[in-house]
């Protein structure tokens, strides 16, 4: 017997729990302390005993496999949600037979009687821990949606191209040889060109799992620290405090409207120092770099002069421009000016204009989002994976440029079809595995 | 329309969780975020959607009212465990008409629409919040078992001695009044009997529900904080720090075998300050008169002298003996002595004899929550009313021995059966019910 049991419920006392079983025959186990007999899907309610003893009045539901989410027989029971209840009920069941899940046991079962591929049952680890609506929608997309779409057309497609070239070895007519060639060569650049886009899009989906990065740069009393004030305080309700990697760097995480972002406000730029020489610069472009949006802070009361626009352009140089934004936020407009700058126009003290920069933040990494059609690879195995593909296609294209026989062809394009197939579990190990579903939760 | 939901599960990230709905026709508001139709009591697997969005894939399960746990049409829609799908799923109940439920509002129209009485309802609350076997066993007993039928069998009673009473008022038959005067004084005075012992049997019931009070007292130096800690070390698990109610109090807390004790260390008696003087002293009485255990601790390197007896002999005095157990613990039997007293010899340094004397513990405590048929009062305001039901029995009885008519006679036992009746709210008040209902966690 090999029933597997935990409870599902987030851990601690709530109204009710929920006590998960699974394998062949669970509900034989759960109905020797059950006063009733459970029939597939009907919710019964039932008193669980242990011998004489009335343990708990519970809702009992049994969902007859395959038709489970493990595609095993599973009951699920739910009882009060004192944990008292729930450990004595997890007991008895263990004392009868069944033990304890792993992590994500459930949810591995699942995989293994192909009720989900491998990059579903990890979208349902994203889905459990998404905490925005961007997030939530794009483990939503790859456990169901376009995601999950776009891998097997990718899958398909290479089928069709290994099928191709495999009919040119059965039958070797050059008229055919020809045409398919070319028409493999079309496959093969489209599929590069789709993979690409999948392995760019790793960045944003990256981005939108984790938090999307924006750096707030500018010199010092540009106002950067007062900026990243003004911008929480908009939604105070969602912020937490990240410790930054530097003891120079603070890192606040807030979500606006479904979408999380990380401020990262450095260290100010040192004005009498040559910038090239200045730590504190340093750190700033390197947030630079890893940021998806740039804030350069300036203050209004001061010309935007050579120094402001020399920081720009040196920013700019040191940072690769066609994955970021960059915006020029000028400060202190509550007081006297007389520049009549263009881009945003703020008081961080008196809280001006930062919600219009907001809605911008917003506007931009929602368009970032729905790049390549909202489907991100948000997934670094699969990013690792893809990347492999991608290398695997460029070997493909080699060969036919160079006019390789279609057995030799061949060899990379299964390459091709090996790495894709460890991302949906078609082929994979037993060490990825482990590392997939040890992320999960008990009870999952 | 007035339909409440609530997360019914534990609050934070599992993987699922339960909303709850409850009112007419949950059942069609669920419906118009899902695709599917939902049968009563069938488990449904369905998309949960927002217009087009897919906000998750869920199991819902529809209870059709007055065959649900309120009564009412309730909708139970098990999730996935995130809190940003919790939160988007109530969103979406809310903006559709629903209002978030009050803490114990489930629970509440249970008991409004008839499907509990008020003493189950509390009895709910209590099972949720049980953390030990014997407090597990109380609740279950109020909601289902003993408790539940003593009480209805004391109403029963009550019932009876007034219908014979009014009985006599339409025939004013002396045989008649002969017979049902004496019938109605037996029924009365068993009344009387078994409402005194379940009045009793409350300071137990309150010790097993909230931990059941063991004052460790004795000499400074005779090893209080050493037995404590000895005590404790056996089961660390379920240990926790309650600050005392005076610095010079330590209180823990331990469950052994399903029951939980709450220890408090007092100060030690100083030997050179007249006793009744001593601040501590009176305090380690104070702590004594308000435990179910008194263990009084003594080295054994000291003769068993009068000053010890002179404590045993000013302790018992000064405590209720009938309700409470004393051991007397020879401590320190690991250096040498001479004497070979009776009772526990232990060493609380090396672990000596505290399993045995745990036991002992486990054993007295067993006996006491078993008394009275282990039916135990165990909520204050229970206690309450069952002082005023006892108090108007006693009226009663001063009534019928004073030979008061039928009519005058009635009134007191009218008066008893509405502070029982109080108990299972037969009677009650806005201002009771909000009281008891506020207890809850939100989403029972």
């Amino acid at each position: 017997m090999n029933i597997i049991c935990a409870v599902s419920t987030a851990p601690g006392v709530g109204g009710i729990a929920v006590v998960r079983l699974s394998g062949r025959d669970a509900n034989v186990l759960a109905e020797r302390f059950l006063n009733r007999r459970l029939s597939p899907r009907m919710a019964t309610f039932c008193e669980l005993r242990d011998d004489d003893e009335l343990v708990d009045e519970v809702v009992a539901t049994f969902f007859e496999g395959p038709h489970s989410y493990t595609g095993e027989d599973v009951v699920e029971v739910s009882c009060h949600g004192s944990m008292f209840i729930q450990q004595r009920v997890l007991q008895l069941f263990i004392d009868a037979g069944a033990r304890l899940a792993e992590p994500g046991e459930f949810t591995q079962r699942a995989f293994m009687n192909g009720r989900l591929d491998l990059s579903q049952a990890e979208a349902v680890a994203d889905l459990v821990e998404s905490r925005s609506g961007l997030s939530h929608r794009l483990a939503i997309s790859q456990m169901r949606g376009g995601y999950a779409l776009e891998l097997e057309s990718l899958r398909q497609q290479l089928i069709d191209a290994t099928a191709l070239l495999e009919l040119e070895l059965d039958f070797s007519d050059e008229d055919l040889e020809f045409v398919s060639r070319d028409r493999v060569s079309h496959m093969v650049a489209d599929l590069k060109d789709r993979v690409g886009k999948l392995v760019d899009s790793f960045q944003m989906g990256n981005a939108v799992k984790h938090g999307i990065p924006v750096a707030i740069v500018g010199r010092p009393n540009a106002g950067k620290s007062s900026l990243l004030n003004a911008l929480l305080k908009e939604d105070r309700a969602i912020v937490s405090d990240i410790p930054g990697t530097t003891r120079d760097t603070i890192e606040e995480t807030m979500t606006i409207d479904g979408i999380t972002f990380r401020f990262i406000d450095t260290a100010g730029l040192r004005k009498s120092v040559d910038p090239i020489e200045d730590l504190g610069f340093k750190r700033a472009i390197k947030s630079a770099q890893q940021a998806s949006i740039i804030l350069y802070v300036h203050p209004v009361t001061v010309p935007f002069t050579e120094s402001a626009i020399g920081d720009i352009t040196y920013i700019t140089d040191q940072c690769d421009m066609r994955e970021k934004h960059l915006f020029v936020v000028h400060n202190k407009c509550d007081l006297p000016h007389e520049s009549n700058p263009s881009g945003h126009i703020v008081s961080a003290k008196e809280g001006i204009g930062i919600d219009s920069l907001m809605q911008s933040l917003v506007k931009v990494a929602r368009k970032d989002a729905s790049q390549n059609d909202g489907v991100l690879l948000t997934n670094a195995r699969h990013y690792e994976a893809m990347q492999r593909v991608l290398a695997a296609l460029g070997e493909v294209q080699k060969d036919l440029d160079a006019g390789l026989t279609p057995d030799l062809v061949v060899i990379n394009l299964r390459d091709a079809l090996y790495h894709l197939g460890t991302i949906t579990g078609k082929v994979t190990s037993d060490e990825v595995l482990s590392s997939i579903f040890s992320r999960f939760c008990v009870g999952k």
